[in-house]
């Protein structure tokens, strides 16, 4: 047994799951193996069956999840060369809601055989958007009976949350609800498997279903006021008993260390979410320091001392993040895929001729001239709601507007005007935080798109006036997973006590900084003015004129959109 | 000598010029000419020097228009095998105001050596932008002096117009104001050149130097606020003597009926503008039928018995279009070329394969994708002011948006909210007219794009909701000018006494109408209303974002548009 210590971090994302072999002492990201689920994401039909899903159902196969720790695992200890000794513990990272009901042994009901042909027995994934209308009139419900944790959440829950998607399953399959003996996350179903136990971690209870560390979940009348069937949803299905971040959850069970190789015993952590569990990996464990992770979509966390009700953002949870800390969290729905979307559908011809002639892709090629300008020289401003809006106003039905285009316009200035525009966004997000009383005063970014577009980064470091610094790790978190599991470890077995000490230790950012430019930030301090007037005039009921379009286009495309 | 009688319409664009030889009894178009300038658009050197441009200069050089005369005139002659004596009569029409200095003899400055090298002896064409800051005093000095006469141009005397070109010269070329004996529309000069009289027509009198049937031109203090020296303008560079439209200006000299082969004394009507003459040649010669020449740009023409001032059209005028009547005008500044730019910057490069693949143009596919959609299915609204608003708002400031874009917004998307776009333009202008009493019952379409884009047209009748004919002819300028020149010849020669005879004989439509679809109506309705609401908004001083941002734009491009 050498000195050298080891944690895995377990990152399960939409399509694929990944173990990541990381070095306690340094954070050293030693080997890393992954493997794409067999199942994929379940939006057609049921494998192994001949059950169509309807349209907005997003599902999974829990096997799948298994099947990631019997391959990822010995693959990264094989990799490295490590002996399953060293492995001191297990972090779990999920996406969230990501939910499916189980039986008293914890099966998931879709394993059994009288369920396997029922959509409602299998796991709903985060973006399984068939709740809906649980959801409006969930929302509905809450705000008429002046519920006051509303207010947590922006406002508005989701219907990719864990209440709207119980209570579908009750509204569509009342038999699959009656046969749930609980409903659990996937992040804790996994943590189930591996240890036995069933350990709610307090992310999953906190942002996804309404939980709060001294109030509890919502009261009994409330659920009886969705659907009486609904009064005791929380002591019948879920659990009341929830467990704070940064604990052991416990020892690996024999049965997944004969499946992992992986000795019985091994620490393993509570579960966590993805973009949560990035924040101690980026080496963020204090208030003031917001992390950003920059992708598809963004997701803002920054922490507090206090408890602030900050209107429009995605939630607030005690211990959420970090441990003895509020985590707020807030989002923009399209980033990357606003780029994604130009690229696909307004680049011209001659620019994919440059690109290719050049051996680069479109993104780069776009980047590249756009980088040759200065703020405000393209004349245009454009809102970032081509995906609606998730923080601050909450609205799904927004849409994308550009504006101050003239026959000399050309795609780079447009790319640049959709970069700016979800800077102005986020910037949009930071100046609510502060309003509020929650400080932001230095952006951590981590994700895909700031290894890509170093535009992008100072574009974000002049708009916001924030320097931003960019974690080192590209697999943030399953980083951010294995430090977990080296706290649930503790020091005693080579680890750490707390979060709090594992950072210094094993986050680490690289040395490049962005810093806002004076002459910049100057610019676009009258730009971002522009922009909060036409945010606050089409997304605050002004002009609701993009809602109306919306419905207009709804209805058109029924009876009249028919052949004529 | 046949008992076949030809006329010939000469039509002076802004590459070429064109002849077209016209059957008298039937308006046949038996055989055209075209011939490109020789120095085309001189807008950086003037030929035969070395003397380089200011920017926002456009010159033509007159001889030319000679040149036309003696290529085209011949050419459709010897094309068609017709006798110079059953051709009965000529017209003309120019661009404008394209404007020229000449001497006592009605020789172009440009071509007597002292001035060669002068840029302001040249021919200012109408696109020549030099003289902004001329036309902006101007229009300052009108409005503190409270000219009635500034409300029959929308408020605002354009620095394509004749005051502000001459002015301009006066201050940039004080020895070339001096030294020109008069001041002419090339409209006036070929007539000048043909026939050997000076014969101002009323349609460039009125819609470009401010010309009024009764009132006549602004006083002689008005110019002298402008300028001391600009006092006796009137007298002494133009005239008062104005011609209205339809008249024979006299018959060919002998030495232009040795140039162009045609017989001395051939009728000559008065000159005309391109625009302006297409009206008879679309069959139009009565109020209520409103012709739009569609092409880069719409031109909106339409008659009436009264004089209305009607706010932000390009002019009325009496006798401008058809004498007796009163011809208003108006205008969108971008029109073909909002197609023209987004199949440049926007079209993508799966659509350029497409297109090729099918060996269609970007223009026809996007047409085809587009024309799939019903009326508001793809969600989007946008402002048609890619090169600003001509009509009603009559402000270059403004800028073009487009509203609603989601991740699935596609192409064609896009490409037919812009068709609509100017749609709303053109329902702008006609609803406003409508407003002031001026009746538009139905339109007449000519230019390119109507012949190219039958989904445009569809649109425009729904939008309008009004019953759209087309030009059965595509060169109404020519033969408009054809028609003017048969009137000009009478009907004792074998052609008629006014233009209301010659439309019946000679000018015809398509029979194919464009109806608006009662459901595609109501929804545009519906859209529209938005429409107008945003036009108000950012065109009408609630939101002066545009301008803004185009301020800025133009200051970061100064000194913080250097290098870093």
């Amino acid at each position: 047994m050498s000195s050298q210590k080891y944690a895995i971090g377990l990152d399960f994302g939409t399509e694929s799951g990944r173990a990541v072999l990381v070095d306690v002492a340094d954070g050293r990201e030693v080997a890393t193996a992954i493997h794409a689920y067999g199942d994929g994401v379940i939006d057609e039909v049921l494998p192994g069956t001949d059950v169509g899903l309807p349209h907005d159902f997003a599902l999974q196969n829990p096997a799948d999840y298994i099947e990631v720790l019997r391959v990822t695992i010995p693959a990264v200890l094989s990799k490295a060369g490590v002996d399953a000794q060293d492995v001191i513990g297990l972090g779990t990272d999920f996406t969230a809601c990501t939910m499916l009901p189980v039986d008293g042994e914890g099966t998931p009901l879709c394993q059994r055989p009288e369920w396997r042909d029922n959509p409602y027995a299998w796991v709903k994934i985060w973006k399984h958007h068939a709740a809906q209308p649980e959801a409006n009139r969930l929302n509905e419900i809450a705000e008429e009976r002046g519920e006051g944790w509303l207010q947590r959440y922006g406002g508005k829950i989701s219907s990719e949350w864990m209440f709207p998607k119980i209570w579908e399953t009750l509204n569509k399959a009342p038999d699959v609800y009656a046969a749930a003996d609980r409903y659990l996350e996937a992040a804790d179903w996994i943590v189930l498997q591996m240890t036995g136990q069933e350990r709610r971690n307090s992310c999953t209870a906190g942002y996804k279903a309404i939980w709060h560390k001294r109030d509890g979940y919502p009261d009994d009348e409330f659920f009886a006021a969705l659907d009486p069937r609904l009064r005791d949803v929380v002591d019948a299905k879920l659990s009341r008993q929830i467990y704070p971040l940064g604990q052991r959850a416990d020892g690996l069970t024999p049965a997944m260390a004969d499946l992992t190789g992986l000795r019985t015993g091994t620490a393993v952590s509570i579960g966590n979410v993805d973009a949560h569990v990035s924040v101690p990996a980026a080496a963020v464990v204090e208030p003031g320091r917001m992390v950003i992770i920059m992708g598809t979509s963004n997701c803002h966390m920054v922490l507090g001392t206090e408890e602030h009700l900050v209107p429009g953002m995605c939630g607030v949870v005690e211990d959420g993040i970090i441990p003895g800390f509020f985590g707020y969290e807030a989002g923009q729905s399209c980033v990357g895929d606003h780029f994604a979307w130009f690229v696909k559908n307004c680049a011209p011809a001659a620019y994919q001729e440059e690109a290719e002639a050049r051996g680069i892709d479109l993104h780069q090629l776009l980047e590249e001239k756009a980088a040759l300008q200065v703020p405000g020289e393209h004349g245009l401003l454009a809102l970032d709601w081509w995906n609606g809006n998730r923080s601050v106003l909450v609205d799904v039905d927004l849409t994308g507007m550009l504006l101050g285009a003239t026959l000399s316009t050309r795609a780079e200035d447009m790319y640049r005007a959709l970069i700016e525009a979800t800077a102005y966004g986020t910037r949009t997000i930071i100046d609510t935080f502060e309003e509020n009383g929650v400080a932001v005063n230095e952006i951590v970014a981590c994700g895909g798109l700031p290894e890509r577009n170093k535009l992008l980064m100072q574009i974000y470091a002049d708009v916001t006036g924030r320097e931003i610094r960019v974690s080192a790790s590209q697999q943030t978190p399953a980083l951010g997973s294995a430090m977990f599991g080296a706290v649930a470890a503790g020091r005693a077995a080579g680890g750490y006590d707390t979060i709090f000490e594992a950072v210094p230790h094993m986050a680490r950012l690289k040395d490049e900084v962005y810093r806002p430019i004076a002459e910049h930030r100057a610019v676009y301090d009258q730009i971002y003015a522009e922009y909060v007037r036409l945010h606050d005039y089409f997304g605050r009921g002004e002009n609701d004129v993009m809602k109306r379009l919306k419905t207009l286009k709804a209805r058109v495309q029924g009876p009249v959109g028919a052949p004529e």
